[in-house]
Parts: structure tokens; sequence; C-alpha cells
């Protein structure tokens, strides 16, 4: 075949060809709408001029510090303005942000540290007792800056750690901020908290959070000048890579110190705000609210939900209140959310056990994920699309991580045969959408049966005295594994084991039946996820 | 400096990369959407299953006679079902889409076939006659295909062609189509009808379609199932990416063979249009038919236009009708709109005439534009944001053409310095929106002195008499060139060139006023534009 001629005399050239990035969004806002309000914190405003000028000081402080491309920033902050200029701050001077979890301990931290090689370290004062103690575990001592965050009511320990606002001022407020030599350059790192062996650095590029940014927007038809309100913490996943999107369509931050019911309910009336998001804990704390903090809202707003499938019962509460609630799912792999259950007009007349049953399902491809499916990981078929046969959840596409950082064999496992490997155990149903069953290591296998720990705690969150449970595998001589129910029940219901297995028998198959009924107050992660490695631990002293 | 560890076993592969690609917007939408209503034509209404479906056809049938990689398809068709068939259908098979604009005369589309090497023809019976006085002219001889659009109503030519169902029809329905190789792969190849010389083939590609196709959505705050009226010719530009953009946002594209006022507005009344896109030669025509075929609307329709700055008349009618309307400002070679006037909602509050002169200004960057600016183009400085100061428009980013094709003159002239060289005259505001002056081209050089001839025109808009005004150079033995004005005059109106030449002393500086008026009808090209060029050999007859 003669050459393709119109890959003659055609080449990118600085004219026509740019990395794509998320900091430019930044930018355009800055310039187009500078007076806009980009940031709510308590009392205080900060249009896009202050919040762009902002950012680029801190990327000059960074670099006038030694920071550059390839360096880690990491940054323990809530989410404050801190944690905002941070998002675009930090790679502006080509640096990767790295955001730690503030519910970790110091061991944790000190090993992310460590791994991710800080060079420097930002810290909420409220954090940095915790911080101190991951410093005097960790081998790399990097500078450390401290935000007194106004906001922040609580007792401050002494530090002659710089102060953030000193150190912000000391950058050029016109910093000619640096582009990514490549769009796949990394913007940032994550570590997931794992279950089992250390935890792994997951590295995102610019293309990636430009995509998925703008996918957020997409996907969920966020108009220009949407208010969205930080009940999703930063740390987890880059908000999602809200942070990004927000300036894609010139919106406001509102931000929120702490998940609670009163100053969520109090921005949802005086900010209007028009989007948020976070687990059914937060709908929960949000509904569960004394009548005196609702308020009631002119407008829909739109809460998206991940984590886990949002209740029946929940999702007509909060339509009563004024929410539109939207199903997401997603790893920090694939940047936050690249699954939507996007909705289907006619859905909405159906009854409302129906529209459940429906938005319980996790979804299909956001648009800039390019596929998703269900395989089988031993054949990589995919499954029978019939809402029963369970396999693997993978990826592929432009929002799926560069890979976990310094960890090559990790890399290699999780993108055997050209996808991204999920963990996580879901069916397709004939219409192309899934819906998650478990995570692979959530599964029990009980004599060579595979049981779903959500089909098991499906069942009994029906029952009434059931407030939250988790099911896990419990050793067992026999079977080799078996069910172990945790529980906690619901105001005035008293433990009774019977009962529940009672309920169980009659609604599950025997084998399914958990063996052991455990009423215990369930710990949690910061994000309202349920610490399932830890109850199996529990279950592992139960053998039967 | 060490090596960045970012960069280390981290690379591209199956699972995270896959280029960029309008194509995939389609897939999507036909496999979550299936049964959403995609294409609205006459009584026909197509779904997203079979959208895909024919177009996945299309794809085979021209793989299968042998169309591949590098090819070019050439289309001669009306706003149809198959001119966006061709849209996906011919891109999915690896080939260039080339939209020929159906105003052309036989001489320059045999150009066109010719300079492209177009290896198929798919042209709509009405416009046969003009395509077989091309294939007459041309040197190259493409396979013809003819497609008979059941709402043209007008007398058909005997053909032998072969016809675009049966073609369809012998391609596979479940076509395992070509994704591009390279994102930088064009999908398509547009021909500027340049004033001198040969016209020139703006090559487009896979990347910037999807760019912009999402920035029309993202600027324009494009819900979810919207709905696109065809009045924007998609032979222009590819209709300014608008057949990607509806597929991303999984709306519903209504056709439209004519641009009449009847067909508008029964469109806008039954099939719930949300959007449409046009000259403000479009919004005339809505607004000046008859009572009767006008209808009221339940919701506000978002009116994009370009082309020229809409009048303060036009605006405040528009209003009425329910419409909102934004300027758009874009050229071939950067895939259409590539400048919006963001609007600010303070300017709403002010006078009617202050927010036309906000909205006559062509304004800021698209998202997915890196970079505007109003440059000298002897320094490649910027001009001083005074709203005076003249200097041309020029472009960088990713929606910028990939060049022209087989003319890498063309090509490196209008890349040079690392910008693309619009051509457009402009001031630029203090608060970066910039407005258009006149082309290059249409400035009027007269004593050394650079005349506007949009400041002209507009000065000549205000008279009551005018409908219609072009002001373009005409040759002066004294003072080089000095304006001239064709004039269109209103209904009621007779001819008085003294009158129009005392309102243009008092409003302008004497050497602005045209030294002659010409009472006349002002050629148009087929997407409502003036052709300036048609006028300025007029004037050349003219010589003082």
């Amino acid at each position: 075949m003669a050459q393709n001629p119109y890959n003659t005399d055609l080449d990118r050239n600085a004219a026509n060809f740019q990395p794509l990035t998320p900091l430019t969004f930044l930018e355009r806002a800055a310039s187009v709408f500078p007076d806009h309000t980009a940031i709510v914190h308590g009392d205080l405003r900060r249009n896009y001029a202050s919040f762009y000028t902002r950012a680029r000081q801190l990327g000059s402080a960074l670099q006038r510090v030694g920071v550059g491309r390839g360096d880690t920033v990491s940054v323990v902050l809530a989410n404050t303005p801190a944690m905002l200029e941070c998002h675009y701050g930090v790679p502006m001077c080509g640096a990767v942000l790295h955001s730690v979890n503030i519910r970790l301990d110091a061991a944790i931290i000190a090993f992310q540290l460590d791994h991710a090689m800080a060079a420097v370290v930002i810290v909420d004062r409220e954090f940095l007792p915790l911080m101190e103690g991951a410093l005097a575990l960790c081998k790399v001592t990097p500078r450390v800056i401290q935000y007194d965050d106004p906001e922040y009511d609580g007792t401050l320990t002494a530090t002659d750690a710089q102060d953030y606002e000193t150190f912000l001022a000391s950058g050029d407020p016109e910093f000619d901020w640096l582009m990514p030599e490549d769009e796949w350059d990394a913007i940032s790192i994550n570590y997931t908290s794992g279950t089992t062996g250390d935890p792994k650095g997951v590295v995102s590029h610019h293309r990636g959070a430009y995509l998925l940014a703008q996918g957020n927007a997409l996907t969920t038809s966020m108009r220009k000048h949407a208010v969205y309100l930080w009940t999703l913490p930063m740390f987890h996943c880059n908000g999602w890579c809200f942070p990004w999107t927000m300036s894609a369509i010139v919106g406001t931050h509102v931000c929120l110190r702490q998940v609670r019911a009163e100053p969520i309910w109090k921005a949802l009336a005086t900010a209007g705000v028009t989007h948020l998001c976070g687990a059914p804990i937060v709908m929960s704390l949000m509904l569960s609210a004394p009548a005196a903090e609702k308020k009631d809202l002119d407008r829909t707003v739109q809460f998206f939900t991940a984590a886990a499938p949002p209740p029946e019962k929940l999702l007509a509460e909060m339509r009563e209140a004024g929410f539109e609630v939207t199903h997401l799912y997603g790893l920090t792999e694939t940047y936050g959310p690249a699954i939507v259950n996007d909705w289907h007009d006619s859905w909405s007349l159906l009854p409302a056990a129906r529209q459940a049953a429906l938005k319980a399902r996790q979804g299909v491809r956001y648009l800039p994920l390019e596929r998703v499916d269900v395989l089988d990981p031993e054949t990589m078929q995919p499954v029978p699309r019939d809402g029963q046969t369970m396999g693997e959840v993978m990826f592929r596409g432009n929002v799926v991580m560069k890979g976990y950082f310094r960890n090559p064999k990790a890399t290699a496992e999780a993108f055997a045969g050209g996808w991204f490997h999920s963990g996580d155990l879901a069916v397709m149903y004939p219409d192309g959408y899934l819906q998650l069953k478990d995570r692979s290591k959530d599964i029990i296998i009980s004599g060579g049966e595979n049981i779903s720990s959500i089909e098991v705690e499906e069942v009994l969150y029906r029952h009434p005295a059931v407030a939250v449970v988790a099911v896990v595998a419990m050793p067992d001589e026999k079977w080799g594994e078996t069910p172990c129910a945790f529980v906690e029940l619901a105001d005035g219901w008293l433990p009774d084991p019977d009962e529940l297995r009672a309920w169980c028998r009659s609604h599950l198959a025997a084998y399914k039946v958990p063996r052991r009924f455990v009423m215990t107050q369930i710990p949690r992660t910061s994000t309202g996820k349920i610490q399932k490695f830890t109850l199996r631990e529990q279950a592992r002293q139960f053998v039967v």
C-alpha cells in the first residue's frame, strides 16, 4: 500500500498540539470569569483571579525551594482551600500531588512518604501530631509546611514548621507555570489501602485527569457555574477529579472541614449548592438530622453516590427531600468514577422497589472510558449477559492509571491481558449494565460454591432489626469457608441470632446462611467503607 | 538530574491508552440507550441501535469495495440521515470524510475530487446533475453511490449509479470497525472557499474532533438528551462537530433538508428542539415568517450564531420569541467554533444596546482550545488590550487543524511562529474578549490608513433604509483604495445615495466615508455569508 497521504507534511507543531492537562481549566476560568466565586469556606469567599494567583504562587514557591518535575509533594489536609490550591499549584511546578488519607496511622503514612520519596509535606495543623509521628518513623526528611485553617476550632500544638501563607507569599503571583512535557506525565499519586501487603501507589497522568474531569461534567450534565459541596474527601482519589471539573465549568467549590449534617444543610440552604458526592452513609447522616437543621430546597440537588448501592428507603427519602441520586462506581485506578448508572427516563415510571433495584446496579461506562466488561479472569472472555454469572470487572481506556509506582510486578499483574483487573466481581445484565457482587477477596468459597457476601448482606438488610451488616468468610474445617455475619442492630432491637438465622433460611440457600452472627459496632474507614479485613481477622478466630 | 521516577515502568499499554476518537461516542450511545431516538427526518424516526448498525454497515460496505485508511470518501449531501451516517461510517473503515458544499459549481467540485483523490462519491439525487458535471471534468474516477432522500420532492434525473440503501445493505451490521491507529489520523477534509487561488483542503484529526465535540457540549451546557435542529449545513466544517457532540450526550438530531421558516418552526413546536445553530440570516428568516407559521415555545431554545455579530434588534426579537442567543466564532481550520462569547450573568442587567454591544464581541477561547490572542503579525506580540488596536487573531491548541492537504507551503505559512494565523483582524478588550474587525483581505487601505469595512457597515446598518450592506475596497488613483458600499434597501425605501453619504459623514471620519453607493441585490454563499470577493471584482471596475 502507498504511504497514507494524510500522514504526509501534516505533523504536530506548537500551533496545533498541546499536552492535555486540567491546569489549563483554571487559567481559562480565571481569565474569563476572574470575579466569579471559586471557593467558599466559612466566611471566606475567593474568586477565580485569586484562586489562580494563589495556585501560581504555590507552584512558584515550591519551585524556589527546589521542587520540580518528578518530585512528590505530600499533603495531609481536610477539604479546605489549601487542598484545592494544591491540586493546581503542585503540578504547576511539575511535581506530583500525594494526598494522604487523614485517618491512616503514622506507620502507614511513614511508609507512603518513604515510598513516594516525599520532598515536601503540607499539613493541616489539626493533623500535625499525626504527621510528627509519621516523620519520626520515615527515612525521608521532607520540608514541612503547616496550614492554619481558620475554620479549625480544635486545639493546636506548638510547632516550628513554616506557615503555609508565608510560604505561599514567597512565590511569584505571575509564575510562568510548567505545562507537562507530555500529557502522560504524572499529576498525582494516591495510595490504595490494600488489605494485604503494602499499600500501592496509583499514578495518574494529566491526560486522564483532563478527560475524567470533563467526563464528570458531561456524564452528569453539570452546567456552567454549578456549585459543588465538598462532602467527598479530596484525599480520596483526588475527590474523583472534581477539583478540576469545577474549573472546567467555572463553578464554585463549597469547602467543608467535617462531614456533619448541620453545616451540610446550612450550605445547601445558603450557598446555592447544586451537586455533592458521598457514600450512602452521607445521605443517612443528612436525613437523620434533627428537623430544625434540615432546610427546604428551592432546586433539585444532584447527589452522586458510590461505594455501596443506595437502599430503596434512602432513595425515597432523598427524593422527598429534593435530591436526585445518581449511582457511580470506580476505583482509585480509574481516577474515581468511570462507571455510571445512566438513568433511563422510562425507569422513573416503574414501582419504587424496581427503581431501587435498577439504581443498585453500578451501570455503564463513563464517556471517557473506552471499555468496561465483566470477564472470566481465566479465559478473559465476557460472561453471559444473564445477570447471574459472576466475572471480574475489567477496564480499558484513557482513564485507567499509569500503573503502580515503583511496583512493576503489581502493575504487570493489574494489566495482564491488556485489561485493568479491578478485583471486583460482578454480573452483567442483558442491557449491558453491570452490578457488583463482591470484591474478589470478599467472596466466600464454601464447599466449592461461591457465596456472594453482598447477596447475604442484602437479605439481612431487609430485616428490620438490622442497621448495618457485613458478611465475611470464616474458616471451616469441613467446607473450607463459611459465612459469618457482623451486625449492628437498629434502635430498640435486642440481639436474637436465631431470629436472623431463621430469616436467612427462609430467603437463602442453606449453604449461604451465616454460621455465626456477631452483634457489634462495625469498624469503618474515613470514607464510610466497612473495614472487612478487620472483620475477617476477627472471624479467623472463630474456627468451627 | 536523576531520571524522573514517575516515567519508569509506567508505560502506555492496551489497558490504559486508546486513541481519542468521536466514533466511540456512537458505540456508547447505542449500547446504553439503544432505543433512544437518534434521528428525526420527516416521518422517519431512527434510534441509536439502528443509527450505529447502519454506520457500521456503511463502513463495512466501503471496506468491501476496497476503501481503507487514507482513502477519501466525498459526499454531496443535504442535512439528511445519510450525512450523519457518513460522519461515522466513513471513518469506521479508516477513510477520510470529504463533505462538499452543495452550492459550489462543477469546476470547483472537480478540483476538490482530484485534489482529495476521491475513491468514492456519495451524492444526493438532487445534486446528481451537478456531480455529473464535476465528474466529467475531473481526472479521478470514483465509484458513485446515489442517495434517494424521501424528503426530496423535486424532479429526479435517470441514473445508473448504485443506490445508497443497496450499497449499505451489502455491509456487515456487526462490522468490527477500525479504531484510528493514532488519534492524529485524519477524520475529515473540508475545502475552504478561498477568494484567491485554489481551495485549500483543511485536514482534521480524530483527537481534535473528539475534543471539540465535547467542547461544544461543555461550553454551551448541553444536557443529556438535548434535541438539535440541523439549520447549520453539515458540509460546513462538519457541522461544527455537532454530528459527534450529539452522540456524546445521547441527543436527538432533527434533520432539515432546506432552511425554510415553516419546517424550522414546525420542528421547534413538535420535536422538542433545544438547540440550533446558524448565521444571523437564519434568525431573520425565522422571525420574518408569517404569524401563522410561528409557534409559542414551552422552553428556552439555545441558538448558537456565528459568521456575523447578531444585531441588537434581532437579539431583542429572538429573546421575545423564546431564544437565548450565544455568539460563537471559529474557522474550518479550528473545527468550527473555538471562540465563544461566554456570557456573564451581570451583563443581563445592562441596557439592551450595551448587551448587544457586548454580544457582538466574538469572545474567549473554548475549553479545548489552549490559546487565542490578537497578535501583531510582524512582531508576533499581543496588541494592547484597548479595544482599539487591530491585530491578527491567532490560535494555538488541539482543535487547530493538522494542516492543509498536499500543500506544505500553505501549511507552513499558516503555522508560522507556532501559531495558526487566521487572517482575521480583531481588537482585544481589557477583559480578554476579542472582537473581529475584518478579514485581512477585507481591510481597506486608504492613503496609508486602515479602514475597517465592518466599522463602516455598522454605521450604515443603523440607518433605517439599509437592510443589508457590504463595504469593500475600490481602487483609487490618489488614495490607493477607498470604500465602496453595496446596499440592499429595506422595504419601502427608495435609493438615495446622498442621504446615506450624509449619514456616514455625520458618523465617520471623512476618509472612511464610501466614495460610491451601489443599490443592488447582494450575493451570498449557501451559508448566508456575503460574497465579498464578487463585490470586490465589481468594485474594481469603478476606478475613480
